[in-house]
Parts: C-alpha cells; structure tokens; sequence
C-alpha cells in the first residue's frame, strides 16, 4: 500500500493556505484538524481511485462540494482526505422530451436552472444560495429552498444516481423512465445521505415546464398572530403562492440597520408571497394582498410588474447581509407544523428574552421552516456557548410541536446530538447498519448525522 | 411456542373457500399451495402479534391489500400467513392546513380522495384500480395510475409511514412537516418494497389544492407514427395535460367489439388527453387538439362540458371490461423513454406477428408507461408459455431502450427473473442486505422482488 497523496492522482491542494479553507464550510461550530489532504477530483475514476484506497487504509473520506453547508456536513471533522467535487461541473444532458437533466454533481444549481431554461424548462428546487451551491451538495442534504410551499424539495426531482461506493464500485441508481418501481429505492436512500453512504458522482433530475416569471406581495403586521392568520390563509387559498417567506421583528429591524427597505418600525412580521401561475400571476397576488389585508396587515404592496416584484423582494434579498453586518451568528434550521410556526417565533423570544441570546428568526413561513440566527460574540467562548444553549432549547420546543431538526440544512456534525430525540433508537439502529452495509470500514463522512 | 392460529386472534378465515380467495391476487401467473392460513387484521396489535409469532417461529408472512396486484405480489406463494390489512381502514385525520392526511393502509384509493375532496383537497396518485384498491397496496407497489405525467406517483405524496417490523416492533418513518430532512429517508425505502420490510400500518400522505374538473380530447391516428409525434407535441407543449392515455389498434379493435364507442376501423392509435388547469380547460383541450391534429390525426373530439368529457373517456373506460370480453391475459407493464413508446409498440407487433401471440398494447402514453396484454388459451399450457415468453422478448426490447421491467405494477413475484437485468448484481445484493437488516429470517413476501 502507498502513502497518501502518492497514491493519488495529481489532484491533491499542497498550498496549506488554500488546504485550509477546503477543512471547513459556512457552517461556524465545527473546525477541522490540524492534518488533512485535499482532493479536487475531476473525473470519475479519481473518485474511485480515492475510494478504493481510503477504504483500504481506513482513512476518513469528506465529500465536498461547494462548501455552503450550515450544519458541519462537509468540515474535515477527523482529517483524512477532503474529496472536493466541484470540479466535476458538467450539465452532461438536458432532454425536453424526456424532461430530465444529467448532471455532474459540481454543478451549480443556478446553472442548472440556465440550462434548463435555455430548453423551456425548469428545475424548481431553489435553496437561498442557488447562485453557488452544488446539485451534489443539494442531493446531499435534499436541500430545499424558497419554492417549496409549491414544488417541494430535492428528493422530489432525482429521478437516478451514478454512486461510487467506498472501496470503488460504481453503481448506478433510479430509471430515466418517467417511471419505474423495480425494486428497493436506493436513489432515495442516498438523497439526504449527507456523504454517508457513497460519493454521488452523477445526477439525473426531472425537470418541468417554465413558469410565468413571479409577481410579488409583501405585507407587514404590527402583530405575530395576524401575520399566523396570513400564512393560514396562504395555504388554504386554492392557488398555492409559489414563495411564502417570513421576516420577523429583529429580522425586519436589522434588515432596516443596513438601508431602509421601508418596513415601518416596530413591525412583528413581514412576509413576502409569489405567484409564478401562467396567466394569473397579477389576479393571484391582488387576492392574496385581499388575504393578508384582512389578516391584519398593516401595510401591503402589491408588484404589477417584474421590476416592482424585485424592488419588494429586495429586503428579503437584503437578508443575509443584514445578518452578516449585524454580527457572528450560527444560521439555524428547523421544521415544524405551519400552524405553529408563530408560536415557535414567539417561544425563540421568549427564550432570547431570558437567556440574553439575540435571536432573529425568519425563513420560509408557508412551509413552517425557519432559520433562526442566534448571534454571539466570537471572541467570548462562553456568549458562543450560550447561542448553542439556546438553540438547544429552541429544538427541544420545535420537537415537542411535532418538528423536526432539520428542515434542509441536514443534521451534519452540529445537529447529530439531537437526531436521537426526533426519530428514535429503533430508527437510528437501523440507519446505522444500512450506512455499515455500503461503508464497513466507516470511512464515508464519520461523525456526522447518526453518529 | 404455541402454534398457529392458537397464538393469534380470533382474525383467522377458517372457510376453505374464503381462505382460498385470500391465496391469490389479480396476475394469473402466481398460484397458491394448498396449506396456508388468512389472517384479517383489525388493529395494529394483530398486526404486531402476527409478525411476533411469525418471526419467532420462521413462518411465511405474505401482507395483503385488496389483491387487485398484477405482479404475483400478494400470493400465498410459499404458504405460511396471508396477513389482510382490508380491515385497517380508517381515515384517520384530514388536515387541510398542513395539507396532509393521515390514513390506515386498508383505505381505499378512492376514499382517500372522497376524504380529501371533502375539505376541498386533493390526494393525485390515481390507479386505474382506485376504486378497489387500497393506499397500503399502492404504498407497497409505489403505485402510478393515470395522472402521473402531472401529478407523479404514490412516493411522491408520501411522508410518513407507521411500519411493524418482523418481530413485532413498530416504527415510524418521516416526517408530518412541510420539509424534513434528519438522517436517512427509510419512508422512501419502505415505500415500493412490496410488503419485503414490513408491514405499514398508517400513513400520512401529502394533500394539495384541488384542481378544476378535467376536460378531454380524443384523438384517433390512422399511423402510429402520427399518434408518437402527438405525444412528443404534448410532452413539450407549456401546460402538461393531467393526462395522456394510449390505445393502440389492437386495443381499439377490443373496445369496438363490445360496443360502439365511435372509433373508426383501422386506426392504429388513439390518444385520450385532458387538463385539469384551472380556468383554462377548454382552451387546452382545443391547444392539445389542434396539435394533435398537425401531428397527423385523422380525427379529433373536444369536450367542452363534463358530460362530453366523461363521453370521450367512455372507450378509455372500456379497456378492462373489453380485454377481459377477448378472453385470458396476462396485464402487463413496462415504461420506456416517451421517445421511444412507439418503437416499443412496433416492436411489440413484430413480437405478436412472429410469435402468433395476440397482444394488445395501451397504458399511459405521456409517461412511456405501456400495459401490454398477452392473450392466451387458458386449458392450454402451452399457449400460456407462449405468452410469457413473447412478454419476455418484449421485457428485453424495453430494457434495451433504457427502459423499466416495470413501471407501477411492482415486481412482485412474476418479474423477479428479470430485475437482475435491469439493476445490476451489485444494486441487487445491496437490496438483499437491506431486506435481510429489517426482516433477518426472510418471513416477509419470500420470492418476490430480489428473490
């Protein structure tokens, strides 16, 4: 057996500078060690080659794609070999007829949607950070995204994989047919694996007709519960909005902090609502205006054409950098029943209130996801720990509702702790032992998710 | 040990004559033994006590719906216990909020749309058998039906599963929220396992807004080569239809010979289209219409009211009742590349010229889902092998094309001989581990699928 990287095509970062920066990903609680090589693969047979040896040395394997990731899932948590994929960027196939798309997995999801549009078509999964997150990342964590509330997530369009598994096999997964149920799922198996059970070297996605470009809403409440009574009547109305996102108070002000994007002060809420329905995009957001005026809104506006649905969509846009100026901060994830989400925001106020921890929450309001920002100071370990306290406690809350961790980050390392209390020791015995049987040696991600 | 059906509940069929109607399903090509026993479950306990017993005494366990399967997925195949879950039919909640449902596996396919509808909602996977069959049958097949070139299959509207293990540990799988993504998808894996994993005793589905009532065009093509170019128009047209149904000459000629629907002699194909698109029915009907008619029909109808529309379905609705009229078949399924379906029919001729195999060939045209049926002589042994092998050259004509030995009938037991063929070894020893992860003594469905 050859020493690491000899045994490795010419493919390994040895700038440590640049190696550094391919130890981690945007999320801030896990670090990586001191030593761990890197691997840019850029075809299949490096994935292989990188496969078949850590599989024989034992040594930890960390798929990696763009490095986006909140929850740990790609930090080169116990060294061995980062195996980056970015480079394997090909949109190999788009096919109208069939309404599939083959890509490598280093794709970037905007770029997948550029192809498809360029055919008339559409790939709806749209996670916030569609302009540099890969689809491998994305099928990784079954990533969501803003669309939701109408097209659902990831899972909802891989139709097949190219995996290769620890020790080198390449297996293929799913059926380009529109259809097809021979045997056991296993596309849907490694679809939110988080890099557990196999390195996802190819993606065959359906794809749909284009919509309508959007028209937006936006409307602001004084109170939580009136903008509770919007999203209500957003998801009863028989045309579901293609977009439902939600602002909270200290959302809303610190988006206000950076420029003024005309919230009023003091508002509890916000939420922005899409319509992308052929030929009702106008009819549909006037209705849901209607909806959300008789919510108890306090303002709405309301885009008759593209470039007004920008200018109400700009303080939403505004988002992350407002988050950015305001501070460090863990980017959280949680699910939980639509018609609890107000009372989840008012118990992460509550929880803020007694702890101290500036929390602002906001995410996708017509699906219940929400992505609470806890902010800390990053030069006082113990402010840091206190964020994580208290997310904890928002977790336990958003468990007792029926939620979930993780609505589309995934559980990575930062969220495995608490996989347990939501699905259960039976579930997890048996997620373990599938992960034993396509990785024995437990080279693939270690640490992460059901660890 | 006690032995059965001492140790179970008074659930057990004792008449020979009811017994035996539990032994099979609705494919003609799987035969039960002589000795096995019914058990017609109640309750989870049932359910729970028989998988107990089963398991700790190596018994056979062969779950059931209403056996309206065409694969040999519900036949007493190697004795043992027929577990019926018909009696497990509760609609257990309709929540139009979180637009879920939540629902016994014996609930009919039609009556969870009934429940749905009733909250102004709509539960999409529709079989042709919905009327009879159940949702844990189409959980265990992953179940398509005819409006899946819209609205997609069974997989896609399930959530969350309650699964009873061999054993008798029960399980939960998925998620009730919008999103959810904390460790591995075992809903996925369960659902299109043929009653391989385990027995589900309650799913929780997802609910959308109900659409408009469908309006319907009715195409005839004298070549089938006509009939291909209007699915290619169809497949690529901006508004999918909701549904895209196929007959072909043969099929046309069965469906004449009970009655007059109106086609006329000689005509190769015939294409069944509608919309559902909310207030914009009519106009897509006359949009699908004219395409169909520059793709070369020679002639085309347009409902432009319920009652016509139900009209134009009426030789659609034939199909059963006219095949069974010619006489024994087997009904069978394969999907292909929507680009490839006529080639595939073509092929399928040449087949029955060749073989003297009668074959009729429709199923659900936009989605490259062919049903062909292979007629035979039922007091002649021979004549039935003759059909199972022209069915066999047509399986490798599929497979060739890169299609599916099935694409929502299930594998069951009649097409296990050919899964090999199109997974591969590697993907099949991976199902095996998995099945024998959650079912270690084989007691559950034994010969079907990867057997």
């Amino acid at each position: 057996m050859t020493s690491f990287p000899d045994a490795l095509p010419a493919r390994t970062v040895t700038d440590p500078d640049v190696r550094a920066r391919y130890g981690v990903d945007e999320s801030l609680g896990a670090t990586a060690p001191e030593h761990f090589e890197v691997v840019r693969a850029r075809d299949l047979a490096d994935v292989v080659d990188v496969l078949r040896w850590a599989h024989e040395t034992g040594t930890p394997v960390v798929p990696q794609g763009a490095r986006s990731g909140l929850a740990g899932g790609s930090v080169a948590l116990e060294g061995g070999v980062v195996l980056n994929l970015e480079g394997l960027d090909t949109v190999v196939e788009v096919d109208p007829l069939e309404s599939l798309a083959v890509v490598q997995p280093g794709v970037l999801n905007a770029d997948l949607k550029v192809a498809a549009a360029a055919q008339g078509l559409f790939y709806p999964p749209d996670p916030a950070s569609s302009a540099f997150c890969t689809i491998g990342g994305n099928v990784a964590t079954n990533a969501g995204g803003l669309g939701c509330i109408k097209y659902g997530v990831t899972a909802d369009y891989v139709k097949g994989l190219q995996v290769v598994l620890p020790g080198g096999e390449v297996i293929r997964t799913g059926h380009r047919t529109a259809k097809g149920v021979a045997g056991l799922d296993l596309t849907g198996l490694f679809v939110g694996s988080e890099g557990t059970l196999g390195v996802v070297t190819e993606v065959t996605v359906k794809l749909q007709p284009a919509p309508e470009p959007a028209l937006t809403a936006l409307a602001v409440f004084e109170h939580l519960d009136a903008a509770s009574r919007g999203i209500v009547a957003l998801r009863l109305d028989r045309h579901r909005p293609s977009l439902v996102e939600l602002l909270d108070g200290p959302t809303i002000e610190a988006i206000q902090a950076i420029a003024d994007f005309g919230f009023p002060s003091g508002a509890e809420a916000a939420l922005v609502v899409q319509s992308d329905r052929a030929g009702h995009t106008a009819e549909d957001v006037l209705r849901y205006a209607a909806l959300l005026t008789d919510a108890g809104a306090i303002e709405v506006a309301v885009a008759d054409d593209p470039q007004e649905s920008d200018a109400l969509l700009a303080g939403r846009r505004a988002l992350h950098h407002a988050l950015e100026a305001k501070g460090p901060h863990f980017i959280e994830d949680v699910c939980v029943p639509v018609g609890l989400l107000t009372t989840l925001i008012a118990a992460g106020r509550d929880i803020s209130a007694r702890t101290g921890v500036e929390i602002t929450m906001s995410g996708h309001g017509g699906d219940g996801n929400l992505h609470p920002s806890l902010f800390f100071d990053a030069d006082d370990q113990h402010s840091r720990e206190r964020a994580e306290a208290a997310f904890g406690e928002l977790v336990a809350v958003a468990l007792a509702m029926g939620g979930t961790i993780t609505g589309e980050h995934g559980v990575g390392s930062l969220k495995a702790r608490w996989l347990r209390d939501e699905v259960g020791t039976a579930s997890i015995e048996r997620q373990r032992a599938i992960k034993a049987l396509f990785d024995p040696r437990g080279i693939l991600n270690p640490g992460r998710v059901y660890w």
